[in-house]
């Protein structure tokens, strides 16, 4: 049997006490929290509330978006990422999901924002391996680029951790990736490098309703990701199914039906 | 001065014939239409509006779309190619724009998607090497690959026009493929090939509030398209500047005020 975690953005109008109680009684077997469910918890709180409830911790959200506040933001944006990764390290979180960032605010050179970030990361990572803590760094899909990544693809992934070197991994997303003719490549060579730190899933649905809330349980959308997953479990990976699901509609959803019906498509759709 | 011309998309709700006066009378050099949009004329006739009007006929829309009726449907989606390459002939058009269609129904794999497509359009170029029309293929976004294009990056239409041979070029869209790390050096292959048979351009809004409907003018959005019309040129294209927006916003407006205001646009952000 293979293990499933929750994103806890899978449960966004709970409290993190309220999701870990939902995300236990679902049967599941880890949570990844964000900061701001846990950031009124010691870290060593959090992690006895998560232990208590018999679930491991599966990751942490999150740390990059150097752009998001300009080049005058940068010294706020690692600081911050620091103390996330520190906060992932205290909870006993493995990884923590990185995201790059988008475009510098009022600029339109992609050149600039992803040798801005590409810095700001690397500075990162030097603190990153004082702890336990591996960057987990995510590709986003093409469309996040303005605002959220210009990582998009795992070819670039698989190639800033080239030349980063040891301490960071990749966070392997089915929804960001999926569409990619080099997808199951770059997860191959992920995997040679021991580098899959952390693995995302949800479904693409047609038609989209929003760019970024309207995503879906396994088997709603038109990901193959029975296949999807045969490259990730191939490439080695043995962790957890992080199910991360962004969607106004599901948040709806009572929150105990919500994950009975989701761990229904998990075993359903991962019992290859 | 850089010739512009308008994708009849633009001008959605007016009718062929009032969107030809309205181009002309914007000071746009020619006009692209659909097939529905001139269906109801024969090509000559269409042609005879066209040039009364002072415009050219930039190009013509489109075929493709190969998986939308699924395997069942080949014969009929390659037929009514053949019908718009010879509409498209007929009217004057050097290239007809080439969209080669996503997933096919009820099926979720790439793999047979893709090849499914490249057969079919390795036929419809069969037929169109006994016309003067170029297939002009277009790398649409990844958020489209479900519906429209499995094609999603110039480097894989570059590659796909390297198999093919004569008779097929590129489509290239600002807005499709502004985001990919590879865009110029693929552009710049594709110059060498002399096989950019047409360009478009419109901008990515932030945020964007519909995957296909919230496109912008430019200056509107994000893409440096100073720059990427910079790499176009250099590629050794000389066409026109073809504006294709879907845009619901924009859709709205007085035809005349949008047409003046686009036009200005065009002016300051392709003045280089």
């Amino acid at each position: 049997m293979r293990a499933f975690a929750i994103n806890k953005i899978c449960l966004k109008d709970l409290s993190f006490e309220q999701a870990i109680d939902a995300t236990a009684r679902g049967g599941f077997h880890g949570i990844t929290p964000w900061y701001d469910d846990v950031s009124h918890l010691s870290p060593s709180e959090a992690r006895r509330l998560i232990a208590d409830s018999g679930l491991t911790v599966s990751g942490f959200c999150n740390c990059g978006l150097y752009a998001l506040k300009g080049k005058d933001g940068r010294r706020a944006a690692i600081d911050e990422a620091k103390r996330n990764i520190e906060y992932a390290a205290e909870l006993g979180a493995s990884s923590i999901v990185t995201v790059v960032g988008g475009l510098l605010p009022a600029s339109k050179s992609l050149d600039e924002a992803r040798d801005f970030a590409f810095d700001c990361l690397a500075e990162t990572l030097e603190f990153a391996r004082t702890t336990p803590v591996t960057l987990a760094l995510e590709a986003l899909h093409p469309m996040y680029t303005p605002d959220w990544s210009v990582v998009t693809s795992l070819a670039t992934a698989n190639d800033w951790c080239d030349r980063l070197g040891a301490g960071i991994g990749l966070a392997v997303d089915s929804y960001h990736t999926w569409w990619d003719p080099s997808v199951y490549a770059e997860i191959e060579k992920a995997g040679k490098k021991g580098r899959i730190a952390t693995y995302h899933i949800s479904d693409w649905l047609v038609p989209t309703n929003h760019i970024l809330l309207d995503r879906g349980m396994p088997g709603e959308g038109i990901i193959d990701l029975a296949e999807f997953d045969t490259k990730v479990q191939s490439a080695g990976y043995d962790g957890p199914i992080e199910v991360e699901i962004f969607s106004e509609r599901l948040w709806k959803l009572d929150p105990d039906q919500f994950l009975a019906d989701l761990m229904k498509r998990c075993q359903s759709t991962y019992s290859g």
